[in-house]
């Protein structure tokens, strides 16, 4: 089958053997699957990964020993725990730490023609969600993960830094909870998305005098961190997304002084986020800034890279 | 009136007029202060103040409107703020952005014969308590704090970064909670005082190989809080103590993908502490180390610069 390949520091198309489903998982075949930032972090060296890239898509189920999943079309959560560890009984299998994750670490990924996952990570898709939509199911759980650690009623005055994908998805989620959400950015046309929901955007955030009960970092800057401690309230909460690979020069007094809590935030509730997909009309499609073939991936990559574009996805 | 006064950065011991209560103020005779670290980095220029040091204290009250307090042994809480504005009515008085602190900022502090302060500040001492362990009140009720912002149960596994006088108390307060408390500092003789009272204690950190579910970072350290994020378990907490000057070059990516909650903790509750103090000896007489006249307080401020040393009183 054709795959995305990264390995020895390159991009490739290549054909590849497709890949057979151990025991607990299914064959799927990809339908439609999305670009994340982390992919682009990934061909710059993170988390070492090497293999078939990709974690964001949707699919159907070609093969199956519990025939009820056969045909079904299907998202899937990405993290692949031993479910008998420790921290997988005590705290949360998304932790534990032997995990594989999807296209991110010791899993090949989605970017492919097939791929197999554990049957437990499934989840089927709505008939009324369509498969660009159902793309964006991992990264608006992502985004919803922030109302399962913070409680956000329609008092609360929230922030949003940046406007990349998870930025606009964040906004969005926290749209459906506070009317008093706003989001900063530097893209006046990623801006204008949530503008027309009636999300009020800033360009340039030091414009803002007031201080915000929660700030959401999700600029993927290193920086980003030190304008969410500037722009929260004491007691405030900070819900921090980005991760990168430099460090950041940072003085935490602040945080100490103002009793601030950061909350780091990573992958959310799938169910959550398809009945979001279900009950509201959220216009991701809007998102979408361009779809390739999986042929074309490098240029997919290349345009994806483009700070003025959302949404690329891959179609096999 | 004697006092220490700290100007144009110079530690001197002085003659002051003698303060006068304003509107809700009483006038207070100090009977012993405390030396704390805040005191040793306001001489080397935290916060810019400058005037009378000190805010650990227990005194008697020898000028108030309000008969009934006339001759009642207090201690203060050392915010001052102004109750009216926004932050005031709707956060927390104690992060009033134009609040005064005691002997910290824009408020001279207890370092003197006597002292005014609001009468609403002002909680009584019982007379269980002992003068010195009263001056332990204002740092016991900081530890506290920690205990109001986050659940400690019997079976959370606590680590304390740091043996200072803040580490001590916090491990004393945690271990009220949880049987699972232990403390990680450099100071054999200070480590001791917690083995005493059933604490283990370690003096090299990375011989312990477990993670923890809450981490205390009061290492007074900016490299504390890059320790306390490897100490941590995913979906753990660490509760930050520390303040300093310097930055320090964090990477925060593991705080994301472990979904770790950093909260920022400062004053806590005088009431709690004082029926702490009240219900259960903590023996805290034995973290004084010195009891220097006030006309001896450059010495004493030497005294309590040495890193073997806890608590150093001031007597006037």
């Amino acid at each position: 089958m054709k795959a995305v390949v990264w390995k020895r520091e390159s991009l490739s198309v290549e054909q590849v053997l497709e890949p057979v489903p151990a025991e607990g998982e299914v064959l799927i075949k990809v339908l439609k699957a999305g670009i994340c930032n982390t992919d682009l972090e990934l061909i710059q060296g993170y988390m070492d990964f090497e293999g078939i890239l990709g974690h964001e898509f949707t699919g159907l189920v070609v093969q199956s020993a519990n025939e009820a999943w056969m045909g079904k079309r299907v998202v899937s959560e990405i993290n692949i725990p031993c479910r008998k560890c420790k921290t997988c009984l005590t705290i949360d299998p998304k932790h534990c730490p032997s995990r594989k994750v999807l296209g991110i670490h010791q899993k090949d990924g989605v970017f492919a023609e097939y791929v197999t996952l554990p049957l437990v990570n499934l989840h089927v898709v709505p008939s009324t969600v369509s498969d660009k939509e159902a793309v964006f199911v991992e990264p608006l759980a992502a985004a919803l993960q922030i109302l399962e650690q913070v409680g956000i009623d329609e008092r609360q005055e929230v922030l949003v830094l940046g406007d990349g994908k998870l930025g606009l998805l964040a906004a969005l989620v926290l749209r459906t909870r506070s009317p008093h959400v706003f989001c900063a950015g530097h893209h006046p046309r990623k801006l204008a998305l949530l503008q027309r929901r009636g999300i009020e955007t800033f360009l340039e955030v030091p414009k803002i005098a007031d201080k915000f009960d929660v700030v959401v970092e999700a600029t993927g800057n290193p920086q980003g961190i030190k304008e969410a401690l500037s722009r929260v309230k004491p007691m405030g909460k900070i819900m921090a997304k980005s991760t990168f690979h430099e460090a950041s020069d940072l003085n935490l007094s602040s945080l100490v002084v103002d009793e601030i809590q950061l909350v780091g935030s990573r992958c959310g509730p799938f169910e959550k986020a398809l009945e979001l997909l279900q009950k509201e009309d959220l216009e991701l499609e809007e998102m979408v800034d361009a779809d390739y073939p999986l042929e074309r991936a490098p240029e997919a990559f290349d345009k994806a890279r483009d700070p003025e574009v959302l949404k690329v996805l891959l179609t096999p």
